[in-house]
């Protein structure tokens, strides 16, 4: 399984994703699942996948294979975020029109979702999330994050606390939390993360990072956010009924 | 969908559970998804049901029969919680028995879960999670608490707070806690709530309780939450990377 967040802010955008595959608990795997697409100056595209890792590596495969054949349309060439998603899509329409007799043969699910966010000159920053069937819907005002994967555990925490005017540090930090209560319920999504930062107007990744465990800040998230919860539950009163 | 928790303490159970049912959204209704068979001094059981409505109902109504009936095998009449639980189970296969084909026939899963809990004089008190296929597991010292129907969002809540050395109170307010945040985030799961807090040795119900939105408590505990939530967020340091 998989659990990726990214939050589209007033100031930027934030994305976080854990880097666990499994097929069974006795096949798991590390594999990064955040890819960055970046022309400094001019653009940066951040995708994270979920869902079938054969196939989500082929999306990325092909899009990566755009770019350097210079293709008319590839993540570079495209003018809006909403072009980029609309690849994304078609890129996954292409895989799944070349791969889904064959593993349906073997019972398998054609199975997959992305999220793609970032900014394009001349666009504000945005955020797209893209369905298996290669349709994909945008991040709105109202709506200032998608999740992909082991989504549940971790969203309570964010319906209260995110807002489009959260900073990227609050949004980092909330992100983090929320990873952090989705690893402690559900075995399938772990270390190492991968965090990545963009303000609004940069146009390149800001800041990109590999949490470990061994990572001071989330290690802090980690003991300090259960203490937090088990103190806020301990102020509010029993019941008396 | 449905929300249900129960939690085995050392000093008793908790029982809590939603009830809403729906058929698509546009086919909402209120069903109660708690039922206690009690024989003051001798027996308190409470049966918690998910899933397919009119699967669950035909259960309750069988094991209600059974006891009207005066059968040799009821849920008055059985000499622990496990045979109890082993008399959900075989309940729920003989309605298997009777409806699966015809479910399948129209593409309906066969789908239901339940949890019951109490005490029978002689006992401590105990708790069971029944599943589909009318196989059960207790819970045991290491896991205090069963969920069934929309689970996922309400359980790292339960996983930072509740030990068996909970108090029955707290347990009532972490339960709280852990409907609360899975109402926000899931419309399937909806007011009024039902609880039951058995005390160990009074082998009788302490206390049922109907929570709509005017109970005080429970508002205290939407707002009170969300605050504390947010308290807690803003007090861990923001990542300075």
């Amino acid at each position: 399984m998989t659990y990726c967040v990214a939050t589209l802010l007033d100031t930027g955008l934030v994305f976080l994703s854990d880097s666990r595959t499994n097929a069974g608990v006795d096949h798991v795997n590390t594999f990064r699942k955040m890819h960055a697409f970046e022309r400094s100056g001019d653009r940066v595209l951040v995708l994270m996948t979920s869902g079938n890792l054969a196939v989500s590596q082929a999306v990325v495969h092909e899009l990566h294979e755009c770019i350097a054949q210079a293709n008319a349309r590839s993540l570079f060439s495209v003018k809006s975020a909403f072009e980029a998603a609309a690849l994304v899509g078609e890129t996954l329409r292409a895989v799944h029109h070349r791969d889904a007799a064959s593993l349906k043969e073997h019972g398998i699910d054609f199975n997959a979702a992305f999220i793609l966010g970032g900014q394009i000159r001349g666009e504000a920053p945005r955020l797209f999330h893209v369905y298996a069937a290669g349709n994909f819907i945008e991040a709105t005002e109202d709506t200032p994050y998608f999740q992909i994967g082991e989504s549940k555990y971790g969203k309570p925490i964010l319906d209260r606390v995110i807002t489009r005017s959260s900073s990227i540090a609050e949004a980092t930090k909330c992100a983090l939390i929320s990873m952090d209560s989705t690893i402690r319920s559900n075995l399938s999504v772990g270390l190492p993360l991968d965090l990545i930062c963009v303000r609004r107007d940069a146009l390149k990744v800001q800041l990109h990072r590999s949490i470990t465990a061994e990572d001071e800040y989330f290690r802090m998230i980690r003991s300090g956010w259960g203490d937090s919860l088990r103190h806020a539950f301990h102020t509010l009163p029993n019941p008396t009924f």
